[in-house]
């Protein structure tokens, strides 16, 4: 087998799951065109997540838009923080990542470094483009947010969003809201985000629009147990805890239950969407031999952050590659929207039973103080109410003044309050999907060459509840009726909501190759048997065996055998 | 009834369906945020169109990305054409529309009139903000694409994408060979475009972001007989012709056969698609008795369309909204494209039987020639093989010198060729559906109030196919064992696929009045006599009459209520 990744994209290419974008303009790095079956596969891995999170989690999904205004990334960190330190090669005016240079060189913690410090080390190194010595070049940081400007007269500055996650953050009082005051809720988002890479090299990997698949969980501080922690308590999968890594060890299998218990992952949150995250990506056809969960060092790790897992998948051409990061943000991201925007981003959590608490508040004597501070009397009472009582009096300041108003002046009255609950930032957890490097992984690890009958079968395993195409209907030959029974099968099945492809040209083994090679689970043949007795042959993909069975049947079995309520196996 | 409009956008920020986007900063005009039952809803509505567009048309979808090379939309002529004439107030600097304050002051023809024109018909109106004489003021083109940069540098300038066209066309070779090279064929996209409006003001209507569902169908130019034209061809509805518009006379009722043949709509294509587009509309919910079809006049009409209409629904508050135009776009774009990029943009179609003609054909004699003419002969020869022989010889030019060959250096030997076929550039059809328009009109028709036992009863009579949600359950009691058979049934419903809502809080009757409010279109509740004989009450939002019905039969028989197998009215 030649190189896997050469294999796949000239089959994603040729067979239109990917394309280069406007090709005819000569294309543009870090953007892809979907074709018709790449989209489809794209939906269908979308709408598995959706299973998962929205219906079965019961978190709700919202779309924001992908233009925002600038105060949501000035607040985020992103106005400031969100760059890539580069430089622009001196003999020929290449853009470059100073940071990439440095590593692909061996320089230590190159992406750490400073500006200054970056330029000093990559001057002795070649330019990766044109292979001259760089030389005193400048490192600068290039800002990766798509700018643009919002109505006429550059009034508004906006940028593309970089994360779909913002979008919740800022909408955070209304969702509180719509679940009823309550934690813990969660709320999801899928759509594109944008990040304006230096120089994408990286076909589907590193894209310069992409999609993502992000969920927010709001859970009480102190109570980070899962309520349906059960579900996943003793499923287990190989973990590279950030202990492990610094000691050099080996990936180890845990159980999510003892992940929790020894403090591998932090809490039962996080060690629940590992463990989701894990059943997501296998079922959308991950080998799970290609996929681990490695933890964020102490020296990669947010500062805020908690916790953080990235699910990584092997890729043959690009190594372990970051595809879905789980982390605990605390309350970061809500506490920086609450101090930018001046709105509360907290949530009332009421006692069981209202606490009886001792509280002193100061009653001003109107009868003394009306006279000697005459207007400002009122204003003073009022202060003072809110004022803490010295010794021998109480200062406060009106209009900028500041009084000192003798104890005589006042009574403290010391009185029981009823504190009903208390204000509660919540924390959040975070999973956050790459949905097109999903997307890629799923065709790397289902694309297979096999030899059959002496000939090379391309073919792709697809999970059915993934394929772009679920069944393929291939009269015997195009004439003699059986194109008409394959054209109203065809139909029914549509009529059915299932994905199915009629065709008719060629011999009919070379229509099953071009059916494998996109992945298609089923295809129905029809031949002159069929006319008389009403059967067709169901032929299933990866073993390639067939079955006879009545045309009636059709739709409803291959929606039970896309679903997985009936097994092709039990036909036989 | 107060203004419908209020009253629905009051529910639908109340309920989650429509937010002001980051409202904790003060929202962005012409920007919104969907929230969790609009995303579920405008989901369900996409879904539904792909049900006619991509399963049953077989057209298939693919993704472009929203962000595209300037190349692009210098071919598609939006560089140059895509602007609104804006002026600014010298009192108040407020931005304005200058067409729409002529037109609003009654100016004829404002929307065709030049900058110049405009400024000057303008200056004796007030300003539609500050209400001062606006006076001498400059009219100005302003183009309404989002532009940003591409990389570092300002090395490319990009756009957000005006339409989702455009992504369409220029995957048209990539498009041909995934169809076999055969026309017709149909792609659709649906996504995110964007128009930087210069102040939009009309809430949902006229987003700077918006959704649209376009579908590009390639026709053969001489064959506009849609293939499946008898699906529609006595279907009827209400169509406003330009002649009728001209005419002043009223909007008529046609068959789409007696609409053809009459000439009303240009081809069978133009009707097919004002037929799908009528069926999509009345099946997501919207009012037949609100909706035309309305033809563009001469005027209003591209120049190069054959023809044009507008699906125009009516709102209370907006009043003829344009949510889907039906174009015959004949060769504009794919012919721009071709100019543009110089790649081919046609379908080679073979003739049934290859024809024979005649052509001339020059061949050089080179023994006289190559003596003569030495390093050059070989050139002369390969130019005289494509020109055209006058009676005395002929002209060829080769390196920029124009060389007279006599006729004796040359023999004409006219050849019978055999001609396989012709090279076509397709016609496009085209569909253009806008998403949040319909999402609107969806629900300002389907909201209704009604006086029940002395309160407001308010609800959405959403069809069941777009309902956010499908099913609430509701245990009548939170204990005594109810809350837990209603957990178990709402958690069986998600494994079925079906979007059910648990809701324990409040008495039975308010619980009813949120869920009708929201659409909900069938409500479980689980009573005493569920734990005796496990049964259940099923009742549906719209006739609020109930069954009883076996605990165990609620998802299939939601799942064939919902996709319309089977009826309420039939388990009385």
């Amino acid at each position: 087998m030649s190189d896997i990744y050469e294999s796949v994209m000239d089959l994603a290419r040729r067979r239109g799951f990917v394309w280069p974008t406007s090709e005819c303009y000569g294309s543009v790095a870090g953007l892809i065109d979907y074709g018709p079956l790449g989209t489809m596969l794209k939906r269908r891995i979308e709408d598995t997540w959706r299973s998962f999170f929205v219906i079965r989690e019961g978190y709700y999904e919202i779309e924001c838009p992908t233009l925002g205004q600038e105060a949501i990334y000035v607040a985020s960190g992103h106005v400031k923080g969100f760059s890539d330190k580069m430089c622009q090669c001196p003999h020929c005016q290449e853009y470059l990542r100073a940071d990439h240079i440095a590593e692909e060189n061996h320089v230590p913690e190159a992406a750490t470094k400073k500006e200054d410090e970056l330029a000093a080390c990559i001057a002795s190194f070649p330019c990766p483009v044109c292979n001259e010595i760089l030389g005193k070049t400048e490192v600068f940081s290039f800002n990766l947010m798509f700018q643009t400007t919002i109505g006429p007269g550059s009034q508004r500055r906006g940028y593309l969003r970089p994360e779909t996650a913002q979008g919740i953050f800022t909408d955070f009082s209304r969702l509180l809201r719509f679940y009823r005051d309550k934690l813990p809720f969660g709320t999801v988002q899928i759509g594109k985000s944008y990040r304006n890479e230096i120089s994408p090299r990286q076909g589907m990997i590193r894209l310069r629009e992409f999609s993502q698949a992000e969920a927010e969980i709001f859970v009480h501080p102190d109570k980070k147990q899962h309520p349906s922690f059960f579900r996943y308590a003793s499923y287990a999968f190989s973990l590279l805890s950030s202990r492990q890594q610094l000691h050099k060890e080996e990936a180890k299998i845990y159980t999510m239950e003892q992940a929790v218990s020894e403090s591998v992952i932090a809490n039962e949150y996080v060690a629940y969407y590992l463990a989701l995250t894990h059943e997501i990506l296998t079922t959308i056809g991950i080998d799970p031999e290609k996929l681990r969960f490695r933890q964020h060092l102490p020296d990669e790790r947010a500062h805020y952050a908690l916790d953080c897992w990235d699910a990584e998948i092997f890729s043959e051409r690009f190594g372990w590659v970051e595809t879905v990061g789980i982390a605990d943000r605390t309350d970061y991201d809500l506490r920086a929207h609450e101090k930018h925007s001046g709105e509360r981003f907290s949530v009332f959590i009421p006692f069981d039973t209202p606490q009886k608490e001792k509280q002193k508040r100061i009653t001003a004597n109107m009868g003394i103080l009306g006279p000697r501070y005459r207007d400002k009397a009122k204003y003073i009472a009022e202060a003072l109410a809110e004022a803490e009582p010295g010794p021998d009096g109480a200062s406060v300041t009106i209009g900028g003044e500041e009084i000192f108003i003798p104890a005589d002046l006042y009574e403290v009255i010391e009185e029981e309050v009823l504190i009903r609950g208390i204000d509660v930032m919540p924390h959040v957890i975070e999973p956050s999907f790459g949905i097109d490097r999903m997307l890629y992984a799923v065709l790397e690890h289902s694309y297979k060459e096999e030899m059959v009958e002496g000939e090379i079968r391309r073919i792709l395993r697809l999970p059915p509840v993934i394929a772009p195409i679920q069944v393929a209907v291939f009269p015997l030959m195009p004439r003699d009726g059986l194109d008409e029974i394959a054209t109203r099968l065809t139909g029914r099945l549509h009529t059915s909501g299932i994905m199915a492809e009629y065709d008719d040209s060629g011999a009919i083994g070379r229509r099953y190759r071009r059916q494998d090679e996109i992945g298609t689970v089923f295809a129905v043949t029809i031949d002159y048997e069929s006319k008389e007795n009403n059967t067709v042959t169901l032929r299933e993909r990866d073993s390639m065996k067939q079955v006879r069975i009545a045309i009636e049947s059709v739709p409803d079995l291959i929606r039970d055998l896309i679903n997985g309520s009936r097994r092709f196996a039990d036909l036989m």
